[in-house]
């Protein structure tokens, strides 16, 4: 099927099926929306029952249209949905919008036709936008083909919702607050298009269209929102954010953190979740902005389309009141940004125009008692300093407080100067006077000042996404050759194994150049002690086998066996222990030696596959430590060297790693080729279904994969 | 001076010096405000300007009035306002508010000023709410008295503010939000009277004046909140707070947790703050409420003064859309708060009124066309539900939804059931009617789900505290006896040290009854032999000297010393050592030989004095841990064995202290009682200015005081 959805957002003719004259009845309401919304192309309402529909003449069937048109609403109830789209197809129509709800959220039943719908799409190749969805907006064409309302107001911002109730509420919000967006579109159950392909339409089609009167007071990017419940693809939306990022901000609320999240998110959308750990690693390595309340989403809506995101972590604060502005500096480094320093001459200007009470410190406080003019000309040399980023101004309605004025001047400044400007006036209804004015000249307001805070955070933490992008994409990843058709070798003489055994694990991991400790099956002692002697004391005896995952559970690993002496108890003692495993295992338990690389940090290293977004690493503390400092560091694969660094350095475990109390530092660049190489193993190997070295010893000088594990599909 | 506020708050007659007829000036603005809050009592406005303001008597100076008024309301600029006091205290006034600005808030020359103004209030035992400050309305009495807009509705809240911006900000919140207060005092400098003695009077003084009118919808407690920037008598806080928490819930916001927010605050009010983190563990201890951001703040004002807080943890959420249901599914755990679970009866119930598709579990999904009767019904259900004890009503305005009408129906149940409701309609002017309509019902609203949550987790905690005051109550604190003479005598033998050395101090804390292994000073390596085979070996060599207090650092302890051999490399190698430590330290230093006490977790217990709340105890991991894990872990003195154990077991080493891979359990109970000795220690001993014991030893039998310093004052 044609993924290209020009035509889906800019139609040149529309047919609603169950168009009707009644507007409370949803094929009323989008006739409706489409022919207020201001929409130019044919418009062919289809419906049996009437003759016209309005100035509209109305079709009894879709054969009998006189064109084919480009977009193709079904406003009809379920039963008809799928014969509707039949006929649709045999009609030669590319793209639908399908409203009505029914399908997989219901259960099997709703299932079965939800896959008879996708057949349906696929043999006719039908861009389907739905079903259970509210249809889009696209206020460029324009066109409103949903059936809520909505002001069809102009803007930047571009909004993906697989929720059509949230879109609603968005709607609602964004009339209230004079906010414009270009798309609206509405997933719903997401059966043929996904937000891939609405972010692959939004890549490949930038916003241009907007006139210099729509543009005025707007950002320079056409951020994107998103709000998903989940993700089809998500290695695909990896690449796509990643992309659009560089360019464009991309922000996300993805409900499902919790265990009683997703348990309500399967009963609602059928959709099951996968890692949220992973999905927030995911994003924050696409560069894509996670909020965590419905609140900050809304409030980070407003600051993208309304101001530039800040080149630099450094913010002022002007405050008419000394207490919010201390609330706002202890916000501001949970928010990872800082408060500017003033210089002297700074100092001094401000000084000349404050009076002497006042602080002329950032944050700036004007006093209770200053007048429009007072914040207005503190409010512009602030603008004017360099090392300022971003500004916020907090207004409480005080007796002298005159809120329109100074909305009216800090408005003006805005249209004067590039900096981006952001507001809090704290209060109720004396200050929604202020916020109104402010709106008109796209300022954004909050009604607090931490949230404020937080949005512009956010927009920081983008802006540096965007600026490591391009550090980034002049990296190369690194060619590291791995002999993949021996790993294939050893992976096949195990296929009939679910997992290889750590004799067979460490040899892959050998192959594929990663540093592991001399090791043997042995089946009497006296093979033992003839390793021990040709490759040096001290050695580890341990119990192997397939499937064998915890073998220190069972005393099956005896570390630091120094001499013919030791190694002779030692026999005695994990021969007794091998009659601890479990039957089906003892059977084919072996003993392995291996040389003892003697003590240094223990690490993990581990691989899994997500649903969603692929293999995933896992990197952090082992042995006890693990339990005790929850140092659990992901990401998701491919990974770089540079990458690894970052996220060894990440690790609480790098506190010891770098040394610690004295000693000397522990050997990290041979970590590093160990992460990447053994990422590379499970990226090219499809027949491993998660891998794990545990633990990795790293010493002064080397890393050494002492003990691992690999399951097969 | 007569703390008893009963005349301040509601006094018969009021004088205002600096008053006018000018409602431009604050001396007009007061004196309207007074007579439009509907004061009943005696006005005499105080100005040489006027014979009479409209229809009062104008008193020339305040030696003229014909009776002693039993407030002053000083409204005349900071040069006379000294004066001014000085003229009450010899008519005998005893209750004034100051709302001059200039003092302290400015520097010295202010601070000179204040300290002036509270000799004056010392001399003739003045009440003197401010200087700085915006005064206080109380609508019990009723009498606005301060410069501020407010519409003075009558309500069971009661708000305490240092910050007369932060007050004006709330007046316009309130009167937008329909929410009537008690009382609302302005604290400004607190130079006489500071928050402690208004929280005194609200604990003597309990709301039983609302008429039944007023009280319809409202809470049956009289919650309190407070904005503070510093607080002036620990100690005397928590006793208060935790007293009248009890009955009443006390949330606070208290800038300066971050170093930021700390400068800024300094140069905002000259207050200097205590550390943030014993602020916050003293606030959990006494069962206030923090509140992180202003947001939270004026929710929970409003959560707090219209819904009872609930039960128990287990909240119910219906709404007609999933996105938001799941989103506020997500933010339970985080506000320590759970989904109900509903019994099969109740989801027949459910499913009786709801249509097929809709979700019967919790939350409910009553679907985005429901009307309102469809969500009344579920409410209902809901309502009548045990084991539910609060519930969020999500709207979001689709196509069907009676935005008004639900709101109406909701209003109606919330009368005829106790379980508190609290609702969230999302979205913009469409939603505003509903909320409207709500707030009439006093049903609080929230612009979010998630704020609905974490209110009601906030109400929950406070719920909790309450309910585990009844057991503390009955849990007597330990007697323990410790020889406090015997502690006097060894401090006071090194009165002439700023810290004891270590076997000084490890002798203070054997006295109090703590283990602490054999030591000894010794001037010879014979005499070291000596202690060892009188006490066995293996033994510790440490150096000891006043204030020698990281000897780690100098290569200044040598542990598992096992025999004689051993000792004398030992020896060698610590005066070898000596000549590593500081030069005035190399003088008086000496060895110290200890009983080593072999392996076991080594752990913290160490005890500062903090300016504002006392003794602070902390306990937690040490040794390398400590480094790893950032285990600390604080307690207010006093602490009982249970709270001691408490401490224990949220910390992260408990982790291994309570046995981990297959080892025993360490001996926790003598560490409860090692604590609790520890702290009373520094309780009765004034001299002391903080300690630590660093290690702890805890083996599975018992715990020593290894190593330990008592810095003295």
């Amino acid at each position: 099927m044609s993924k290209d959805l020009t035509l889906l957002f800019y139609p040149k003719s529309i047919a609603i099926v169950g168009a009707s004259s009644n507007v409370g009845k949803v094929g009323g309401i989008v006739l409706q929306n489409i022919r207020q919304s201001g929409y130019k192309g044919n418009i062919y309402p289809v419906n049996p029952n009437y003759e016209n529909i309005d100035t509209l003449k109305c079709y009894a069937k879709l054969e009998l249209l006189p064109e084919i048109p480009d977009l193709l609403i079904i406003a009809v109830p379920i039963s008809v949905t799928l014969t509707t789209l039949q006929e649709a197809g045999i009609k030669g129509i590319k793209n639908a919008v399908i409203y009505a709800a029914g399908f997989k959220e219901i259960g099997k039943e709703g299932e079965q036709l939800e896959e008879q719908l996708k057949q349906i799409s696929t043999q006719y190749g039908i861009n389907v936008i739905g079903p259970n969805c509210l249809g889009f907006v696209n206020n460029l064409c324009p066109l409103n083909a949903t059936f809520a309302k909505s002001s069809g107001q102009s803007g930047n911002i571009r909004f993906i919702s697989q929720s059509g109730a949230i879109a609603s509420s968005m709607f609602d919000w964004c009339d209230a607050h004079g906010l414009g967006f270009a798309e609206f579109v509405t997933l719903g159950n997401k059966t043929v298009l996904n937000e891939n392909d609405i972010l692959q339409f939004f890549l490949d089609n930038p916003i241009d269209k907007l006139t210099s009167e729509e543009q005025k007071g707007l950002s320079h990017v056409s951020p994107i929102g998103l709000y998903l419940e989940s993700i089809t693809n998500g290695v695909e939306f990896m690449r796509l954010t990643r992309e659009i990022g560089k360019i464009n901000p991309i922000f996300i609320i993805k409900p499902g953190k919790t265990v009683a999240a997703a348990k309500a998110m399967q009963s609602h959308t059928g959709a099951i979740a996968g890692a949220d750990f992973v999905l927030e690693k995911a994003l924050e390595q696409s560069g894509v902005i996670r909020c965590n309340t419905l609140s900050e989403f809304f409030n980070l809506a407003r600051a993208f389309a309304w101001e530039d995101a800040p080149n630099g972590p450094n913010i002022a604060v002007i405050s008419n009141a000394g207490g919010p502005a201390v609330i706002s500096a202890d916000a501001t480094s949970d928010a990872g940004l800082s408060l500017a320093q003033f210089d002297e001459t700074k100092k001094k200007q401000l000084l000349e125009i404050l009076p002497r009470a006042a602080s002329i410190m950032n944050p700036v406080d004007v006093l209770g008692d200053a007048l429009a003019d007072r914040i207005g000309k503190a409010t512009e040399i602030v603008l004017q300093t360099k090392g300022v980023d971003a500004i916020l101004i907090i207004l409480t309605p005080q007796v002298m407080t005159q809120i329109g004025k100074t909305a009216s001047l800090i408005g003006e400044l805005s249209e004067k100067y590039q900096k981006p400007i952001f507001c809090s006036f704290i209060g109720g209804g004396m200050v929604a006077e202020g916020e109104k004015i402010l709106n008109q000249y796209k300022i954004p307001t909050f009604h607090f000042p931490e949230e404020a805070i937080m949005a512009i955070g956010s927009m920081w933490k983008w802006r540096q996404f965007q600026k490591e992008q391009i550090t980034i994409s002049s990296e190369p990843f690194e060619s590291i050759l791995i002999n993949f058709d021996s790993v294939k070798t050893i992976t096949q003489s195990a296929k009939n194994q679910s997992s290889l055994d750590n004799q067979q694990a460490t040899k892959v991991f050998e192959v594929a150049g990663i540093n592991v400790p001399k090791s043997k099956l042995i089946n009497t002692l006296a093979e033992g002690i003839i390793f021990a002697e040709e490759n040096k004391w001290p050695v580890v005896l341990k119990l192997s086998a397939p499937g064998l995952l915890h073998k220190t559970e069972y005393g099956g690993v005896i570390t630091n066996i120094t001499n013919e002496r030791e190694i002779v108890l030692a026999w005695e003692k994990i021969e007794k222990n091998k009659l601890r495993l479990p039957i089906e295992t003892q059977s084919n338990v072996m003993v392995q030696i291996q040389q003892d690389v003697g003590k240094g940090i223990e690490v993990i290293v581990g691989v899994k596959r997500d649903p969603i977004f692929g293999p995933v690493l896992l990197f952090g503390a082992g042995g006890i430590m693990a339990e005790l400092i929850a140092d659990r560091n992901l990401h998701v694969l491919p990974i770089s060297k540079n990458q690894a660094q970052q996220l060894v350095e990440k690790a609480k475990i790098h506190l010891l790693l770098r040394g610690y109390r004295g000693t000397l530092p522990y050997a990290e660049k041979p970590l590093y080729d160990l992460i990447v190489r053994f990422s590379k193993l499970i990226e090219m190997s499809p027949e491993i279904k998660e891998m794990e070295i545990n633990p990795v010893i790293i010493t002064h000088d080397s890393v050494y994969a002492v003990d691992g594990k690999i399951i097969l599909k």
